[in-house]
């Protein structure tokens, strides 16, 4: 239902869809798309990419294997736009990047607004980016230069340098007549800043409130004086939260001493908030960057690091039921059950470990609720813990017919969830309290202990009560 | 670092801070207001909310104990606007709007932009909605009522009907005379939508284009005719995916007959992508909606219908077990050691299942790339499977002196994370080929897959090796 791809006679010349109901490419165009790079036919490649809107040669660039994407981006000539290459994920740009003449890479990010640029410069190997900022003009270079000095994902590498700001004297009038009679501005901005002498920001006037003043007020009394500054150096997730907060389209951002540098828009915020949510989700599961279109060698990386320290925390586990050994031998229906109460507590950690890591994430679990909180999740895990153990207690009392062994497996499953509750709203907490990433390492803290204390509980508890020796 | 709170007065007479270094409410200054809300001191209520933004004061609100909501909104009088209640989670809101009139919930409905009288509105229990509905002005109804009448999710909920549209032939002179003459006109909109007769849209003109414009162009000429219409069905997260593509502040929404009734603007999307993905995370850890404000009963019956599938999925697991009972009894070392096979095996699942289904919710997995990423996901598997065989193996063998049963477990290891890595991305791709979300029922399969393959391989290769029993 969107317009792009536009032609309608490209169309109607070429009967295959290019996209389908999802609005996503097709099988068929991307298959053909890739024939023809294959081929070398590169008039085929062009005519076939024209009419496409620049996100989906971003899309066709992600969905073509890593070792034809080069190939694919010199065949597009002209149509491989400077957006495009702001659009793709950072792993392909990484390819087609590798197939360009450094000038090539300049000329594409000189023509992009400030934060564009720089999120296409800052992942090039050091020697790649000292070539393509020498072939940029000296101006596109010291902004540039200038954002990479802030940190990665801080509000200085994600704002734009381009924005209009005025002096609070002047009428709606002048500020009509400024902007059009200055050529050079930017194009595209929302919101008007109006800054003092020292370029500090004082209020902000949303275009449409300007257009709907009469043209000798001054700007002073069209503008907001509350707004939301965003500190050069915050956090990009930080950044995405009060936008999230206070529902902004834009925000002006200043440096050290107050002074307006740049604007974030809302556009960048919804990548943002994607990407940190993203990473939640995969760092929970230890899965790293976790991008389809990762080098193999990193997504190696950083999922086996991850399942060395599960192999270590599975060896905790099977220590202590190697002190069981004797147990375990005159009944061997304890080897049978035990992991069923692992794998419940487990899974009970996991439940209450991912509403925990988002309400952190999100501003929603703070100081003030902390308390209130972990004895919520107690009570739900100590109602879930009951159901689970009294299901979980008549199964094995009517297949093993022994209603000592179904005590203690209902016992150790209520002890075992009560715990997963406390340790997987706890551990998070505890790790965002001394900065750390709550969603990196906590759910290996709560598996150890689910695991570890659910064979525990089980097999003590089985020897403790008499069940087996 | 935001100039909210804005009056310097009130903070100087009140030492105490009100929000913290992340921008979020002290615990003091909550726990001030609690006491105050307890001690019945309405005065003092409405002195301490006072120079708040609305969105702390939505965050207040959610900080509060459930019971105590309801109390809190009364005594804050009129400083419980429209806008705070539209900011509140939907948890949090029920409560305040049980504590209200109807006429009151009304009236603050009657303030809003119908998307958020709706967000409101749509979450009541019938009979509250109806004698909200008939407390509101009958134009004011009729919308709202329009609203109800599209799915939920959909883009017709998510939209406001007010909005900028003019004919084609007039200028831009013309355009800003209107605006400033119709004061009943909507004040915040970024784009003016340009319609034909049949009030569909021809085109968009951001407003940063139409203030650089001089008087006597046309809006034709102006307004770009690419555009990205959204059909007022289409399910909010495609919504949320179409900005995010084409980087865009605010949509025309079309209905079926491509009329224009609304538009849909990016602040709201920043909440729908921070929603859809919190959705992800909770669902495939099984923790339904798996907010902190959800009441516990909600709570409970979302988790322990998770749990009890899980118990059905181990039980297959011991089931599996049972069969090598004479195996164990023989060598209790295979007890000690099968909850690694089937750990590892289950958290390498996990790895690659949040990698998929993300994947997939971000439009990133299609069809023209779903077998090159089951295949590299194999890959990965393979090797990061040798790899924890390696090192699992030789673990095993140095402690138990059994060479044998090293090579068992390493095998064991080794297969099972190749499944795992098999399932991991095939199961959530077949469930949403079938149009099921993967990421609600993938984790429960993926799960029964490593536990019982895991035990499965892992004994059925102590017993066939000739090891055990």
């Amino acid at each position: 239902m969107t317009s792009e791809p536009a032609d309608p006679e490209i169309l109607d010349n070429d009967v295959m869809e290019t996209l389908d109901e999802d609005n996503n490419l097709t099988r068929d165009f991307v298959d053909r798309v890739l024939d023809a790079v294959e081929s070398g036919d590169h008039d085929e490649v062009r005519r076939l990419v024209e009419p496409l809107h620049e996100a989906d040669i971003a899309d066709l660039l992600e969905q073509t294997p890593s070792d034809q994407r080069g190939v694919l981006a010199v065949a597009m000539g002209d149509l491989m736009s400077a957006d495009v290459l702001a659009e793709v994920n950072d792993y392909v740009r990484e390819d087609i990047i590798d197939a360009l003449q450094p000038a090539q890479v300049a000329d594409l990010a000189g023509q992009l607004d400030t934060d564009d640029a720089v999120a296409i410069i800052e992942d090039m190997e050091i020697e790649d980016q000292q070539a393509v900022l020498a072939e940029l003009d000296p101006e596109d270079r010291a902004v540039i230069e200038d954002a990479l000095s802030y940190p990665e994902e801080s509000a200085g590498r994600i704002m734009q340098r381009e924005l209009v700001a005025v002096p609070e004297h002047m009428t709606v009038g002048q500020l009509i007549d400024y902007l059009r009679d200055h050529q050079d501005l930017t194009t595209e901005f929302w919101e008007v800043f109006v800054v003092d002498p020292q370029h500090k920001p004082v209020g902000t006037c949303k275009l449409s409130w300007i257009m709907r003043s009469q043209r000798k007020v001054p700007v002073s009394e069209v503008m907001k004086r509350e707004q939301t500054l965003i500190p050069v150096d915050m956090d990009q997730e930080e950044v995405a939260l009060r936008f999230q907060k206070y529902a902004l389209i834009s925000a002006a951002v200043v440096d050290q001493s107050g002074r307006l540098v740049g604007v974030i828009t809302a556009d960048d915020i919804v990548h943002i908030i994607q990407e940190e949510a993203d990473e939640d989700i995969l760092r929970l599961s230890g899965a790293g960057e976790g991008d389809i279109n990762e080098p193999i060698a990193d997504s190696y990386k950083a999922r086996v690091r991850w399942l060395i320290a599960n192999l270590g925390t599975a060896m905790v586990a099977s220590f202590i039921i190697a002190q069981f050994g004797a147990a375990i031998e005159t009944m061997v229906a304890l080897a049978v059950l035990m992991p069923i109460v692992a794998s419940i507590g487990g899974n009970a950690g996991t439940q209450t470990l991912a509403v925990t890591v988002r309400a952190l994430a999100t501003n929603q679990l703070t100081q003030s609720n902390t308390v209130r909180s972990i004895w919520r999740e107690i009570r739900v895990a100590l109602l879930i813990g009951a159901t689970i153990a009294v299901i979980a207690g008549l199964g094995a009392g009517f297949i093993f017919s022994n209603w000592l062994l179904a005590g203690v497996i209902a016992a150790a499953i209520l002890c075992n969830i009560a715990l997963a509750g406390l340790s997987g709203v706890a551990i998070p907490v505890l790790l965002d309290r001394l900065d750390q990433d709550p969603a990196v390492s906590s759910s290996i803290f709560v598996t150890m202990i689910t695991d570890s204390m659910g064979f525990l509980i089980f097999l003590g508890l089985a020897v403790f009560s008499g069940l087996a020796g």
